[in-house]
């Protein structure tokens, strides 16, 4: 496949206005979540449907247009106005998923984030997340790290290279935090498998729990997204998530582990495959330890994680 | 029983005073999740637990030599240095829990925070809660309401009364998005009744959960004084927390209904039970619909919700 040749500097052209789109698409975000929770609508919940709807077209739009507007030739893929599965081509394209994070959006709970990613010869090479709530941003450019700006008032905090410290060793699941969530398809199937998996990656072995891991403990924030720059930064050590173009990119800058499913090459290629609604798993970067490399130590942790939990497909988590 | 007389100028200079004080211990808890990621401390289970132990004493320290200074008559009730159950005299005294939501602290997972609250004749009337991470303080003062203070780049969110939009109408526990908490006891028996709780609540009926109600979702943020301020702040709806001194303030502040365990009475009293270690439920601010007012759809739903989830009594979520 031929890559379009972009220089560096062009494109930290392009990451300027993705940062700079993002934000503005974040005051549209907050200003829909103020709508939404002053006037009850997600109370009832063709309303709330409604209203996700109306703001993610919206802000899908503003993204569209100032997109077409600085670069005409590139292509789309977005989750409200576009085909999401259409193959993508070797043209530059935008990965545009305009709120992630739905439910907590309708909630006015503070993790939603916008998410812009760039794919260039069919691989993610820039990410931007942003969150308007937290006034938090996620930019990673490949090859060229990644990073976390929070507000001013924390000067000492921003902007900050990720990981936020340097990788530590993660012997096992036990020492880890892992982020989870209940998803969109609360089946009895479905839900029992989840609810399965939790208890073992929670549960205490020598309290009962058949293959408990006892791991530190779950977290639950309500966007694949933010999950995947949490894992980045460090917060968390294990996501389990869809796929997510622009936080692959920043994860992978991060020295996270960014692999395939149950089964699939622990090779942190998500290049073709990312944008086909796939199921990954990301883990932090780890830092060597006196017997084991960090990067060895990822792809032990993730076959672990894939023994622990139970094998189920839900569908990406739109709510 | 007697309370001692305090005036409204007093009881906000006091609130000035702690406001400042959990912005000082703030500091330090960062300074402490800080070398602990960078020792790579948490890995060793032994290692963060003496981590932990050591910045809850220094924090618990700092704060009570400074009140001590200020408030030399005031009585602690602390965490860490304190004998948590004895009894609460009349005399103003101070609940101090240095570190809430310690497996955050280390991990580095941002959502920790500083809580303190105030007792008057047994009664809790001030409460100030400080994530040093996200810069963010909720502040409670019985009888003048509840307050949430953001970073100053976002001047158009701080400081804002709560809750941040006016109260809703919740007609139902499928129009909710729940805080729940894993905890510390992992044991089988515990694990399971947790997890069935979990997947009634999210689960759809119509897909073969038995009793499920279809929740939003489930989130868990790993601290249960900030998951009181989402609930005072109205980004989560629910909450199944243990007591929380400051939290309950401000929760109270902002209109929730804090309730106790199963079965007791649903008076919104947290006056002296709230000291004694007990489980609690706390539900936000509800807006009158045509039909029912917002405080009967509290207590409506708390029942409803006791009605789903299983009956136990985990220990308090210190880890």
């Amino acid at each position: 496949m031929s890559t379009p040749a972009f220089t560096d500097v062009e494109l930290q052209e392009v990451l300027a206005f993705t940062v700079a789109l993002a934000r503005k698409a974040g005051e549209l975000i907050l200003e829909g979540s103020a709508v939404i929770c002053a006037t009850g609508a997600v109370d009832e919940k063709k309303n709330a449907v409604d209203f996700v709807t109306e703001y993610d077209r919206r802000v899908e739009e503003l993204v569209v247009a100032e997109i077409k507007a600085r670069y005409p030739s590139f292509k789309f893929i977005g989750e409200e106005t576009s085909s999401v599965r259409a193959p993508v081509t070797d043209e530059p394209t935008f990965c545009v998923d305009p709120i992630d994070g739905t439910t907590n959006f309708v909630h006015g709970f503070p993790h939603v984030c916008i998410s812009l990613g760039l794919v260039l010869g069919k691989r993610p090479v820039l990410g931007v997340l942003y969150n308007p709530f937290l006034d938090e941003l996620y930019t990673g450019l490949r090859g060229h790290g990644a990073f976390l700006a929070r507000p001013a008032t924390r000067p000492a905090l921003a902007p900050a290279r990720l990981p936020l410290s340097a990788p530590r060793p993660l012997p096992n699941l036990q020492g880890a935090l892992i982020g989870v969530e209940w998803g969109s398809d609360r089946s009895a199937a479905l839900m029992e498998k989840k609810a399965a998996s939790f208890v073992r990656l929670g549960g205490d072995p020598a309290g009962g729990v058949v293959g408990g891991k006892m791991a530190h403990s779950l977290r639950s924030l309500g966007s694949a997204a933010l999950n995947y720059g949490m894992v980045a930064q460090g917060g968390l050590d294990v996501y389990w998530p869809w796929d997510v173009c622009a936080g692959a990119v920043i994860a992978q800058e991060a020295g996270c582990l960014v692999a395939g499913k149950r089964g699939a090459p622990l090779d942190n290629n998500v290049d073709e495959e990312i944008l086909w609604g796939r199921k990954y798993i990301v883990i932090r970067a780890i830092g060597d330890s006196p017997t084991e490399k960090g990067v060895d130590a990822q792809k032990r942790l993730v076959k672990e994680f894939y023994h622990t939990v139970e094998d189920f497909d839900p569908p990406a988590p739109k709510a």
